[in-house]
């Protein structure tokens, strides 16, 4: 029987509190038992990766009420019930379903009469002989030539995910002589964001990729409206440019104005659809099909390692708990991402939407107002650029600010250039693993302003290469993580009630239906 | 007599305290006083832009307070200490002169035997020159053909800042005729940075701008090679195709592997450098010098407004007050960025750098530990995207975020689509308006998930349109505000020591000399 309590209520947040400051992290991770818990402290991630949790603040004693904590709160039955298609977002009274596009952990669902784990596939079956026909030239333009670029035109999951996803493989693809068309995106209502793309855009070959649920979405339809006026204005047809990912139910699902249509539904949320086809249309024209399975398969494998009830052999488990132990019991207020891989530059970004906007709530499932911090702010930046810019804040600043780091031991160009000994790979690697150091331990100095206090704390994710099954993996990981963390603040991690009234209030400003301050800010941009 | 003071021992820093939760915003932003804050609570920037504070937890009581705290703190003299070239960055015994690369708000200022304004209006009129001759086709590559795209290598202030503003001006320049050259840049030590910039770029017709103040950054030199490498690979002989910025002493300086040298000093830090030459080579290069000649004027504008020692009369100093009040008395832990302008891409991650880097310290400028936090955490992404993303944080989270807003009446491009009722840019300008009333007031609803608690202080930054003299102004706005903030810590804001330790154990790792811990993460990673 699922009990949904929140983190205050559970006996173990009591016994974790008294655990507040217990591991010194700079005595621990010096010498060798230092060495032996980056030997010991580390769990398969899928996709080849490894999550490393030596220099976290836990040791025996505090796993061990993590792990009491995991238990108290029903994090694998929860994840169990939520696999089996229960109605785990109360408040839109929704099944959440992304893990199914991906694989089957759980047992069939069937919702709205069909089993979803089958339409999800059907879908990207779809999507993948649509690739398909574009890649070998039997989809073309109206004049008979190929596509060669792909535009996505959507905002928040429609962008982010998709976004970080193409940048982390683009190269990748480009090495491996799979990139079969480039990728671009417009999301922002801002006009200039439609007009930069679409001026560095070839028109005649570019196929829009039109992502919108709801189809209903302001900033996406208005960026619509500015593609096809471009379209036309360049004596081209947008009907056949164009193809729409949406629900069945959309205003924009039968259009005659698309060239094809692909569907997801109500149970996979924005932040959660890069598995679908929010993600798969455009990653599988961009990279083919095969390479999309493959992301999709390191995925499941995240999926299916999350589903071990033993925190101690889940590292999405353990890293929400251990988040959970740095936010409420630490009360640290924010969490850097920290990737060691230009590859990944907007991950950070796509994880900024995926946890903030999931656990950034005040009230628990029932409503009620939670007595303890819920998300925390995520921010970051590739490295080693980070470590020229804001890493002397996490170094020396006044608060501690848990890292994520993420490495791995090849690039993906295979191009390099070796000076003063070593090549920039090796560089990159030899940051890495020294900033975690510098976290860990510190230095003292008879400076104070060259001092470093340590105590830091970090982990960090490696992998051999970023590969598509390691992205796949990566995402998963982290999609499953905000979700336990859910679960242990107790709260319904995949609605967003919290984006509604800023859209109200924008659209009385567009009818002039305000007065009082909000007259006076229209006034001031001459609305 | 200046006197370098602890906040906590300024009295008014007390009696501010005494204010915590002073002003209960949702009730003075709501009717007709709402509307007089926000024509009130209004300041010129320069540039042609506006500061508007209404919607931050401030009212006359709380003005005056920090009125007091300003005076106490000698915020104004210690500009015009520092402008008249006193050793404000006291670590590293230097002179602090970015203010000086446009324009001259202070006495002369004579160190190394030569007026530093006459230096560097000559480095920059070198830099015009040099851009004019490239322009004109008077410099080509080896087979007398122009060059159409420059790259800058650089890392921290030699990427961040000239990126930003870049990327601010390049649909600016577009839409009126004046960019001149596409403008990349290669910065992270990882290869598959250089790499894919490089396999994306016109090699012939490239101009490389190799930007490192010492001439020894470890990533930089990396990155020349590899692009070197690259050029020879391509029959291309490199010292045709690379000048330097660096300063005088530096090893690169008088080398005749450059087309050219431009140069930089010590006084100048790296996050403060986009005025110098820093930014000046590329600037120029891509918009031509009248442009950047612009911008400069901007920033100079925003400069002497802030040499106003009245804060009720000066952006600046307000902005820096109000953030120290929200930080140290509110205990507000984080900050957001948030420009409505698609052009602002990468302006949150300079400021990322420039705030965390100069005031992420816990040491004031005498090696003494203070007793309260100093600079905040810097993040945030382009509205309305984040709308769609991290605002539901924002909004509903349990812990409140101060917010900078950003706005324009125009946009760059001059392209735009109506649909509804009205276009993508006054949708974008209701937005930014209705997100302040939003996050101010908030609304009470029968289901606490949807209910708005409000109460979350913001401020907005508005101007015309994103010219080069209001993207100058801004960027000395911040410059500015961070600098007073370091008065009011009582911090070193120019000297970035905490990136040192990091550096240290790098090279260590690279030269195999590892024990324990780090010798097991050398080892994960295969060095």
């Amino acid at each position: 029987m699922i009990q949904w309590k929140n983190l205050d209520t559970l006996p173990s947040f009591a016994k974790l509190q008294a655990l507040k400051g217990h591991v010194d992290l700079a005595q621990v991770m010096a010498g060798e038992s230092g060495a032996q818990r980056v030997a010991e402290y580390a769990l398969p991630m899928g996709g080849g990766l490894t999550y490393n949790y030596a220099a976290k603040t836990v040791d025996t004693e505090v796993l061990s009420a993590l792990k009491e904590l995991a238990e108290e709160a029903q994090l694998s039955e929860k994840y169990g019930v939520l696999l089996n298609g229960e109605v785990i977002n109360t408040g839109e009274k929704r099944l959440v379903l992304h893990q199914l596009t991906r694989g089957q952990q759980g047992e069939a669902v069937v919702a709205d009469g069909v089993d979803k784990r089958a339409f999800y596939v059907a879908q990207q079956e779809k999507a993948n002989a649509f690739a398909r026909s574009v890649q070998s030239g039997e989809i073309t333009n109206e004049s008979g030539e190929p596509f060669t670029t792909v535009v996505q035109i959507g905002i928040g999951g429609s962008d982010l995910g998709p976004r970080a996803m193409y940048l982390a493989l683009e190269n990748w693809a480009k090495a491996n002589g799979c990139l079969r068309m480039n990728a671009r995106f417009i999301s922002n209502v801002d006009p200039d964001d439609a007009a930069a793309v679409l001026k560095s855009t070839d028109l005649p070959h570019a196929l829009f990729v039109l992502v919108s649920k709801s189809g209903t979405t302001l900033e996406t339809l208005t960026n619509e409206t500015f593609v096809r006026n471009a379209l036309k204005d360049a004596g081209l047809d947008p009907a056949r440019h164009m193809v729409a990912v949406t629900s069945e139910t959309s205003p924009i699902a039968k259009s005659s104005d698309y060239l094809a249509a692909f569907f997801m539904d109500d149970y996979i949320g924005g932040r959660y659809s890069s598995t679908s086809c929010v993600g798969g249309v455009i990653l599988s024209l961009a990279f083919g099909p095969e390479i999309f399975t493959r992301f999709l398969n390191g995925a499941a494998e995240a999926d299916k390692l999350a589903t071990n009830p033993d925190p101690l052999h889940n590292a999405a488990m353990l890293d929400a708990l251990i988040g959970v132990y740095e936010r409420n019991v630490e009360n640290w207020p924010a969490t850097a991402i920290l990737p060691y891989s230009q590859a990944l530059s907007r991950f950070p970004a796509h994880l900024q939407q995926l946890d903030m906007e999931s656990n950034g709530k005040s009230v628990n499932r029932f409503g009620e107002p939670v007595g303890y911090v819920t998300g925390p702010v995520i921010f970051g930046e590739p490295g080693t650029n980070g470590q020229h810019s804001f890493y002397q804040l996490l170094h020396q600043g006044t608060n501690i600010i848990p890292l994520q780091f993420m490495g791995f031991r090849r690039n993906q160009a295979g191009m390099d250039a070796e000076i003063q000994g070593s090549t920039s790979q090796k560089k990159l690697c030899a940051n890495v693993a020294a900033q975690i150091m510098a976290f860990a331990c510190g230095k003292k100095d008879e400076n104070p302003n060259k001092s470093f206090a340590g105590g830091r704390p970090s982990s960090i994710i490696i992998g051999d290469q970023l590969t598509p099954e390691a992205l796949g993996a990566l995402l998963a990981h982290y999609e499953n993580k905000v979700m336990f963390q859910g679960f242990l603040w107790n709260l319904n991690s995949f609605d967003q009630e919290g984006v509604q009234l800023g859209k109200v209030l924008a659209k009385r400003v567009l009818a002039h239906d305000t007065d009082g301050a909000l007259r006076a800010y229209s006034d001031l941009f001459g609305i």
